[in-house]
C-alpha cells in the first residue's frame, strides 16, 4: 500500500471515529439554540456526550445544566472519565436540587463514586434533598471500603423467587428493565433474600412460558463476598466469561451485582497500577497537563532513589583504596550494576504478574523460588562467561576477565532471587507492594552487585595489580 | 480481627472458591466409573472443567475423550487457558473425527485459535472431515491477520431485517439463541447485508409485539473495521460499555461480532505485553515450569544489554586518564546512571501508557514533548540541588558537589526527553515498540549520563585536582 493511500485510509478512519459534529454543538450553545443543540446532542452515546462535556469551555458547559434534564445529565455523568477531584467543582456549578436529582438518577454505584469525592457535609446535604429511595440505596453503598467488591457493586438488579413461572418472571423483567443495570442475568433468591440460583435471559427466552423457574435455573451460582478484593472479582469474571456477578454477605444474602463494564474499568486500573509501580511513578491514570504536577508525581521516587544512590556511592567510597590502585575497575561498574538491575526487574515482573493474574495462587511459592534460582544461575553463568571472554579479549588481562565474569554471575543470581523474594514477601505480609517497585529493586540490586564486585576485587587484589 | 479469625475466614473463602470436588472426579476416572464422573463433571462451569482437564494426568485425561461428547469437549476447549503450542499435542491425542467434530462445535473464533497452532496439512485434513457449514465459517476467519478485529470476531451472531415486527424478531431470536455467541444485541441489516442498525434485547423485551424494528432500532450503530487493531477495539468497547461490537468491511457489510469476553482477554494480553516490555522480558503470558525456558526468554535481552553495557564500559575506558587522577569520580557513577535510568523509565511509562489508553491520540505530540521537557527540568534541577548539597557536606569539596549536581541535572533532563521521544518515534514509524522497552531506555540513558558526567569532569579537571 502506498503512503498516500495509507494516509487517506487513516483520514477516513478518523472521520468514522468522530461520531458527532462538535462544531455544530458548540455553535448551537453559543447561539443559545436549545432545540438545535438538543436534537443533535440527545442522539449521542453518553460516552460522546461526556467527552464533549469535559472538553467544552466553562461558560458553555454551564449552559448544559439548563439544556439537559437531571436524568439526561445523570447518564452523561456515568460515562464521565475525569480526575476524581474534579467532581466537586462540577457539582458546585449546578443548582443543588439539580445536582441531587441527577445523583438520584445515576446508578447507585456511580453516584457513590461521585459522592466519595465530596466533603461529608456536602454528601449529607445532597442525600437530604434527594428522594428517599435513592438516598437509602446510596447510603448503603457508601459504607464499603474502596477496592472491594462492595465498592463497585450496584443494587439495581433483578431478583425473583423460584416459585414462579417463566411467564411471570418475564413480566417482572419487563417492568424492571428500565431501572436495572443489567437484565441479562436474573438472580433467584429464597424468602430470606438468600441467593439460591441464577438464570440467564437467554435461557428464559428459549424456555416455555409455563415452566417453573426452579426447574430451569442453575443452582450452582457463583458469587463473590462483599469485602473481596476487586482484582480477584475481575479475575473471576474474566476466567468464567460472566457478564455480571452477584455479591453476597457472609450469610449468602444477595446484596448487589457487579457488571462487566465496571470490571473492564477495574482491569484497566489494575494494569495501570502494576505498570506505574514497575516504572516507579505515582499514578498514570491521567496525563498531566502541567509539568509541575507531573514532576510532583515523580520526585518522591527520585528523591528516595537519590538517597539510596548516595548509599551506593558511600559503599564504593569504602573501596577507594582499591579503586586508587586499579582505576580500571570503575569501567565495569555500570555494566555489572545495570545487568543486575535488569535481571531483578525481569524476575520482579514475573512474580508480580503471577500474583496479579492469580497463576501463582495455584502453586507452591517454594517451587517458584527454586525455579527462579535455577533461572538466575543459567542467565548468570551464560552472561558471566560471555563477559569474561569479551573482557579478556579487550583488555588482555585474564584475571580481570574472570573477576568481572564471576561478579556478573553472582550478581545476576542474587538479583534474580531478590526480584522474586521481595514481591512475594510483600504479598505475604499484605504490605503495600509499591515498595517492591521496579526502581527500588533496581537500586537494591545496584548495591548488592557493587558489594560483590568490589568485595571480590579487594579480596583478590594481588592478582589484579 | 484477630489473626486466627482471619486465617479461618481465608480458609472458608478458599473452600468456597473450590467449586468442585477434584478428588471425587479423579477417583471416578481411575475406577472408570462413567456415570459418577459425568453426573459431577457435566454440572461444572466450562472454566472449571478446563482447569480440571489441564491439571489431570495424561492417562486420565485421555479417558475424557471417551467420556465426553465432542459438543461437551468443545465447550471445555473454549475455556482452555494453555500455552498455544500445546493445542497440537492435545488434538493428536484424539481420534481425528472426534477432533473435527469438536472443532465444528466450537465457536468459530475459538476453533480458529486452535487451528492457527497446527500445520497447514493438519488444518486442511480437519476441515475436510468436518461438516461443510462449520468448515466454511472457519475458513473465512482463518484469513484474518493476528491482532486485528477480524481475528477475534465470531460469525455466530443474530442479524435481522428492519421490516419486521418485534414479535417476529423475538421468534428468530428464540431459534438462533442456542447457537449465537451473544443474543443481547441484535444487528439490523439491509438487503445487501449492510449494517444499518442495532437493537438491544432489553429494548426488544420492553417493546410492544407489533412495533416495527425500524421504529425502535438505533441507526447510530457503532462498528469497527475488520482490519482494525484489537487494542483499539478493546478501548472502544471499554469506553462505550458495549457487550458486543459489530465488525464490518470497508463497504459496511456486517461480517461478525466481537463479544466482551474476548475483549477482556485482549485487555489482559495487551496489559501483559506493555508490562513485559517495560521489564524487558519476552513473554509473561504463562509461568514457565522450567528454568531453562524462563532463561531462554530473558537471555536475549540480557545479552543485548551486555553488549550495550560493554559499550558503556569502553566509553568510561576513554576517560581512564581522568579516572586515574581523580578516582573519587567513580563513586558517583551508579548514582548518576541509576537516576537517569529511572527518570527515563518514568517518562517512557507515561508515553507508552498514553499511547495504549489512547489519551495521547487526542492531543498534539509536541505538547507532550514540551511538557516532558519542563518536567525533566524541574526534577533535574531539584535532584541536582539536593545532590550538590549532600556531596558538598559529605566530601567537603565544593567543586565536586557542583560537578555531580550539574551532571544529575543535565542527565535527568536529557533522560526524560529520551524516555519520551523514543516511544513516540517508534509509534510514529509504526516500528516494533519492543525496542523502546524499559531496559533499553535505561541503558541508553546510562550511556548519555556517563558521557555528560565524564565530559564535564574532563573539561573542568583543573578545578577537581
Amino acid at each position: 500500500m502506498s503512503e498516500a493511500t495509507k494516509e487517506q485510509l487513516n483520514e477516513k478512519e478518523k472521520q468514522e471515529k468522530e461520531m458527532y459534529d462538535e462544531e455544530l454543538l458548540i455553535r448551537a450553545l453559543q447561539q443559545e439554540d436549545l432545540d438545535l443543540f438538543r436534537s443533535e446532542f440527545i442522539q449521542l452515546h453518553s460516552y460522546d456526550q461526556a467527552k464533549f462535556f469535559s472538553k467544552v469551555e466553562d461558560e458553555l458547559r454551564i449552559r448544559l445544566y439548563h439544556y439537559l434534564s437531571p436524568e439526561e445529565m445523570a447518564e452523561l455523568f456515568e460515562s464521565l472519565d475525569i480526575d476524581e477531584e474534579d467532581y466537586q467543582d462540577l457539582l458546585a456549578e449546578m443548582n443543588p436540587s439539580y445536582a441531587a436529582e441527577m445523583l438520584s438518577n445515576m446508578y447507585a454505584d456511580d453516584a457513590v463514586d461521585v459522592l466519595n469525592e465530596l466533603d461529608k457535609e456536602q454528601v449529607v446535604s445532597y442525600l437530604t434533598i434527594m428522594d428517599v429511595e435513592s438516598a437509602k440505596e446510596i447510603k448503603e453503598l457508601l459504607h464499603y471500603e474502596e477496592y472491594t467488591a462492595g465498592s463497585i457493586m450496584t443494587t439495581e438488579f433483578v431478583a425473583i423467587s423460584q416459585n414462579q413461572t417463566v411467564r411471570s418472571a418475564m413480566y417482572i423483567l419487563k417492568n424492571e428493565a428500565p431501572n436495572a443495570e443489567t437484565i441479562y442475568y436474573i438472580y433467584v433468591v429464597d424468602d430470606d433474600k438468600k441467593l439460591v440460583g441464577v438464570i440467564s435471559l437467554r435461557d428464559l427466552i428459549i424456555s416455555h412460558d409455563d415452566v417453573m423457574i426452579s426447574e430451569i435455573m442453575s443452582d450452582r451460582v457463583m458469587s463473590v463476598g462483599v469485602s473481596e478484593d476487586q482484582e480477584a472479582v475481575a479475575r473471576q469474571m474474566k476466567d468464567y466469561d460472566f457478564l455480571a456477578l452477584p455479591v453476597v454477605d457472609f450469610q449468602h444474602h444477595l446484596l448487589g451485582i457487579i457488571t462487566v463494564d465496571d470490571i473492564m474499568d477495574v482491569m484497566e486500573e489494575e494494569a495501570s497500577d502494576d505498570y506505574s509501580k514497575l516504572a516507579g511513578i505515582a499514578d498514570l491514570d491521567s496525563i498531566d497537563r502541567n509539568p509541575f504536577h507531573a514532576a510532583k508525581k515523580r520526585l518522591p521516587w527520585l528523591i528516595a532513589l537519590l538517597f539510596l544512590g548516595m548509599f551506593t556511592a558511600s559503599l564504593i567510597g569504602r573501596f577507594e583504596a582499591t579503586l586508587d590502585k586499579v582505576a580500571i575497575l570503575a569501567v565495569f561498574i555500570p555494566l555489572i550494576a545495570g545487568m543486575a538491575g535488569n535481571t531483578g526487574t525481569q524476575a520482579l515482573a514475573v512474580a508480580v504478574r503471577g500474583i496479579a493474574t492469580g497463576d501463582l495462587e495455584k502453586e507452591n511459592k517454594l517451587n517458584l523460588i527454586i525455579r527462579e534460582a535455577g533461572t538466575g544461575l543459567i542467565t548468570g553463568t551464560t552472561c558471566g562467561i560471555v563477559v569474561s571472554m569479551i573482557v579478556y579479549v579487550w583488555k588482555g588481562t585474564f584475571f580481570l576477565g574472570i573477576l568481572v565474569g564471576v561478579s556478573v554471575m553472582i550478581s545476576l543470581f542474587v538479583a534474580t532471587l531478590a526480584g522474586t523474594l521481595v514481591p512475594l514477601l510483600m504479598h505475604k505480609l499484605k504490605a503495600d507492594p509499591a515498595v517492591a517497585s521496579g526502581p527500588f529493586i533496581t537500586t537494591i540490586n545496584d548495591i548488592i552487585s557493587i558489594l560483590i564486585y568490589f568485595g571480590l576485587a579487594t579480596l583478590f587484589m594481588n592478582y589484579l595489580i
